[in-house]
């Protein structure tokens, strides 16, 4: 196990109607005017902005609001948005919705206090310093509401790409499983895609020796197996909604992802398609992880034997351990078709001819030396013939 | 799913070496004049102190010093230290020990704070104020590093009792697992015994549709039976030590425990053992638990049968269940055995004869409604019986 640091310091209100805490947790963490951060019309409709707003009224705190955040958000939105702040005196951003909303709110932070191009932070500069942030979640996914981590897709060249630091983690985060309740069972298995690819990113490493963190990550996995087909099956079920919710929290907040290399690779292959194609980063992920599995395999197969074996109950071959690491991709694989998401390119809408300008933006987009690297280091060969196993 | 909050903002330094981090973090955590706690001479004797003594010094920071905690901290060396700290003006209560330095540095920083009595806190007073604390743990036990709770036992009438409340939450732990290859066989295994009691606690619930934490509790359970002997049997083992002591903060810190009703009669139940016979708790708890177990396994038989094959490797019997508990139960006891752990009263130092004194203490001391209550209620007569079955 490697050397490492831990800080996780968000204080987590979960359950039935926690949203009517949010006046009281700005309150707390110190702020008095809030930037309102949202995306579409379904918190409007819901009810819950209402309910958010009369909260924050109740503890006598004043906001002004900017909605219209997109999944795959964007940098435009963010420009407008530290404008904004910096214009009213903002002090505190509450993000209320899912990991798009949550990004943007993030990237508005970071922008707002920092004197250069905030896109500074997602070409590789530490986030010191932020706006306090908290989050009302909608959406079980990306996680973002424990993490200290933002994907922002820029509009100038459609890339998709990740920033960090303590300083955007969240100070509170609202998760009310009933809020997810609304979901289509289409954005619901994308949230159960995303989650289980932060999972199977971690799992994927070059450290000996983490038996620990293994195994927690095996449990969120195996919680995901449980919930998933639960969920998809009756969308009102509140205690699936729960389960899924808070092992999505943990499969990010990187408690089961600490003294281990990652691998990241599935995330960063899976980036360009949703820039490119604007399609959902869970249904891109669905296509991208069986396929960089199946080509990675050969680098530890008793890494996904294990899997195979502990996670997907499969069968252990002694005699052939790449029979069951294979077995437990497969398993993978018709799990998460089970559950309502793309098998291939054609599905995804990805087209085999852009194969080349993926590949490209890949690994070359924005600095990148012409290759990835994660529990694998893979050139620009391996990426197209990852891509071509999608078709 | 039951509602509920989690907050856990320690900062945790990990790994070789991480002790030279001290002074850094207790700048960073705002103290300036530190009373150094810690309880015999072998961190004097290791060198630790010096190290940690250094690492103060290099930040420019000052000190006082309070050694002297025993297992099983007494009331009498924290109402002296709460005097010291008043007296010299400390405003940080850096520990430097296990689960028994930590608990009495938490009742210091509560203590200098508060009016009245810190035994209040003991007697059921929620912990509103305290100084910051920091921890450097020598010992992987009693996970008081990432949590809001403290065990002292009053030297009027030797019960011990429990406090908590999030201001004793430590701002930083710095855990390296080499610090703890100078324990004993025996004091490793009472910790791994500790945190192995700190999860069954959780486990063993009245509440419903809490797949994430009964999934990630099995996780370090699991995580426990595979490190623990490997430890046992080469205690310069650094890996199996690291893994162990990630997962006992894991295991108490309650990211596993929310949302679920808990038990903690082993614990109250050792409590009354350790506080009469100065017994390690973690030796106590290795005798205690299977006897409580077998007494409550009629309550919930699939939840002990869940466990049984879940992470002892039970065969399921489906058409009798309770044999299935059973050899779970019988799996833990030998596992206990196994690391050297005593097995009954007598290697424990108990007597049989003191089984009314026990009862009457745990049942009716400080207040107590004449019964305990957690998974099950017990009566007088169950405590009793429970006591007899430790013959």
């Amino acid at each position: 196990m490697n050397n490492f640091s831990f800080y996780s310091p968000t204080y987590f209100a979960f359950g039935r109607d926690a949203e009517n805490q949010a006046g009281a947790l700005v309150k707390r963490f110190g702020g008095s005017k809030v930037l309102l951060h949202y995306g579409g019309g379904s918190v409007v409709r819901s009810g819950l902005l209402d309910r958010v707003k009369a909260a924050l009224k109740a503890e006598g705190l004043d906001w002004v609001e900017l909605g219209g955040v997109k999944p795959n958000p964007r940098s435009g939105l963010v420009y407008r948005g530290i404008e904004l702040c910096r214009r009213k005196g903002v002090d505190f951003v509450l993000a209320v919705g899912g990991g798009s909303t949550i990004d943007s709110s993030k990237a508005i932070a970071a922008g707002v206090v920092y004197d250069g191009d905030f896109w500074d932070f997602y070409s590789g500069k530490y986030i010191e310093k932020a706006l306090p942030v908290g989050t009302i979640l909608t959406i079980a996914a990306a996680s973002s509401e424990g993490s200290p981590d933002s994907v922002i897709t820029n509009e100038n060249g459609m890339f998709k790409r990740g920033a960090t630091g303590d300083a955007i983690r969240p100070r509170f985060s609202i998760l009310n499983p009933a809020l997810t309740q609304t979901l289509s069972a289409y954005q619901t298995a994308c949230g159960i895609t995303d989650i289980m690819a932060h999972l199977y990113e971690r799992y994927l490493t070059n450290t000996a020796e983490v038996e620990v963190t293994d195994r927690m990550i095996e449990a969120l996995l195996l919680t995901m197996v449980h919930e998933g087909p639960r969920v998809i099956e009756n969308p009102n079920n509140y205690d699936a909604r729960a389960n899924i919710m808070w092992a999505g929290m943990m499969a990010h907040n990187n408690a089961c992802g600490v003294g281990r290399s990652q691998d990241w690779n599935s995330h960063n292959i899976e980036h360009e398609l949703s820039a490119l194609y604007d399609c959902a980063h869970g249904a891109g992920l669905a296509v991208t992880m069986p396929a960089v599995f199946s080509y990675v395999m050969a680098h530890d197969v008793m890494r996904f034997a294990q899997v195979a074996v502990r996670v997907w109950g499969c069968q252990m071959d002694f005699a052939h351990p790449e029979v069951t690491a294979r077995a437990g991709i497969e398993a993978l694989r018709r799990f998460l078709i089970s559950i309502g998401m793309p098998k291939n390119f054609a599905e995804l809408g990805a087209k085999e001819a852009d194969i080349p300008k993926l590949v490209d933006v890949l690994c070359n987009g924005d600095g990148r030396p012409g290759s990835i690297s994660g529990f694998v280091t893979l050139s620009e060969a391996d990426c197209a013939a990852i891509y071509r196993l999608m078709l």
